[in-house]
């Protein structure tokens, strides 16, 4: 069997089985956003890292190298977000074809330099080597968040509402817009080129204690929805009328027929931020979103303690839909 | 102009040259083996990464996946040997082509545990996704080191001495035996195949204060001399008579009649360790020797005041030998 038929995250659990129990220094092991490591008393580390793959998560025919660059680190820094973690070094893991113009790779550097300097985010390091294949910028972050105050995944409660950050489907329908070659809206285009990952939000709902489950939408909402609620041990049930679809997104969809809940709840790569959040914290994220004025916030659904997963339009309730999966389609 | 036409070296520092300035949390930046960061007092974190990428570090007609992983970590574990820290966590980045068998991840995965577990290494964490080429095994080390006690390539004084551990050119000598499709040595093979880490020799190293700079010899003996030298201000003189080559190696190249100390030399992946030491320190040195036995540790040079580099055989000096030079060839 290869990978491809077995799929993503099968071969993630087949993974995960095949390594040693992580020592007492690993707070947060393999599954979540980041893992969160005590290296010493009063230190939380905070270590993440993710790999943009020419060809699958960019095409150098749309990407300006210094997207390229950008992507890689905001990627990284969306997984620290999504545990509430401040970022404060990276190391930069590079295989580049030999045919590649040196000004290409240049410009990716100051690409992400540049939004490394945004986040007060040192490069501290990496590594260049050949590649007979494509592009592959590597990217490893690490940062810091206070003693017992990192979101995980599997936080969340029965009860607990989900929320959700800015908008959804726009990276997906800037995708498509690209790969159609109709620039139809320009923000969901650069949605998928320059996304903007969700540092701050993460860092104040982490100290003020407002969510007790989080993760980034990498892969979309469906996907965010699901692995919370698997890992929290609950199941949930989202208002599909209260998903904040893009509005251009929405447009895009519409004028090509396509069903738009279904289209922006699956799409991948908006790195919005999804929490899961007890109501009687509301106090605490009316806190948040007055000290973080953007992006908005807007509550979804629930968590509950059946396993089942839905959601609900049009007065019923229908299977939550299956999340992108890398290796497929 | 081409990655391929500028050379690794120069396709480095143009990456540097547009990082920006460290922030004060990072005590070694950039161009080390490893990079050393402050996230908090009395805390040292050591962290580098290095990526295997198949039919540049690595072919899977003679490697087994479980050598491929567990090489991938390797590698960075000589790393951190070099700056004489002591690993502690792993971060594990795959980019998987969709044909690859299943079987195959799963034995890469447990190759790398095996490893893990050896020197106590907890993974963490990690990321998975599609390769359109071929497969990318990309991994992150994080250790400690006590403070002030880490070794930098840049700490070499004139008159220091150059000390190597074990022997060089069997992992070159093992390339070429695979590549000519002639098991002439298992030894050879092996090392190329399934490198040793000198974990245990580093960290002993830099507790005892034994070494004034270090570096692994990931890119062959002429490669680390040269950077060793340059980044300490010095130049170097070396005896060809004292480079411990390796004897089934020095077989091999006699019986194809090549020159023997330039291809060792020149080999990389020894995975050997550099280190610069005063010659008064030459007691720590001999208690290290102690502790550790295996490798031996053979001095083959001496630092030197002007910036020449040069290599003494037959009784004339030559120029020092360039390095393995990646994107060339």
């Amino acid at each position: 069997m290869t990978v491809s038929d077995l799929g993503e995250h099968a071969l993630l659990a087949r993974i995960l089985a095949r390594l040693p129990r992580p020592g007492a220094q690993i707070l947060v092991g393999p599954g979540d956003d980041a893992a969160v490591i005590e290296p010493g008393r009063n230190h939380r580390l905070v270590v993440t890292t993710d790999a943009l793959v020419e060809d699958v998560h960019f095409s150098r025919a749309w990407c300006r190298p210094a997207d390229i660059g950008r992507k890689a680190l905001a990627v990284n820094l969306s997984d620290l977000a999504a545990m509430g973690a401040t970022p404060r070094w990276a190391l930069l893991s590079l295989a580049v074809p030999g045919a590649l113009p040196v000004e290409d790779v240049e410009q990716l550097t100051e690409g992400l330099a540049a939004l490394a300097q945004v986040h007060g985010v040192s490069v501290a390091g990496g590594n260049i080597t050949r590649s007979p294949g494509g592009l592959v910028v590597d990217v490893t972050v690490g940062g810091e968040v206070a003693s017992r105050r990192w979101l995980t995944r599997s936080g969340g409660h029965p009860g607990d509402e989900l929320w959700v950050s800015g908008t959804v489907g726009a990276a997906r329908a800037g995708l498509e817009m690209l790969v159609a070659g109709d620039a139809a809206d320009a923000s969901c285009i650069a949605r998928h080129v320059r996304p903007e990952a969700r540092v701050r939000l993460g860092i104040v709902v982490a100290k003020a204690q407002a969510a007790r489950a989080a993760m980034d939408l990498s892969d979309g909402l469906a996907d965010a929805v699901r692995k919370v609620a698997v890992a929290s041990g609950c199941g949930a049930l989202v208002s599909g009328e209260a998903v904040p679809v893009d509005p251009a997104a929405r447009r895009w969809w519409e004028r090509r027929g396509v069903d738009v809940l279904d289209s922006a709840v699956a799409g991948g790569e908006d790195y919005e931020l999804l929490f899961a959040v007890p109501p009687r914290w509301g106090g605490r994220l009316r806190n948040v979103r007055r000290r973080v004025a953007t992006p908005l916030i807007t509550r979804i659904g629930v968590l509950t303690r059946d396993g089942g997963l839905w959601l609900e339009r049009d007065g019923h309730r229908h299977s939550w839909p299956e999340g992108f999966e890398h290796f497929r389609g």
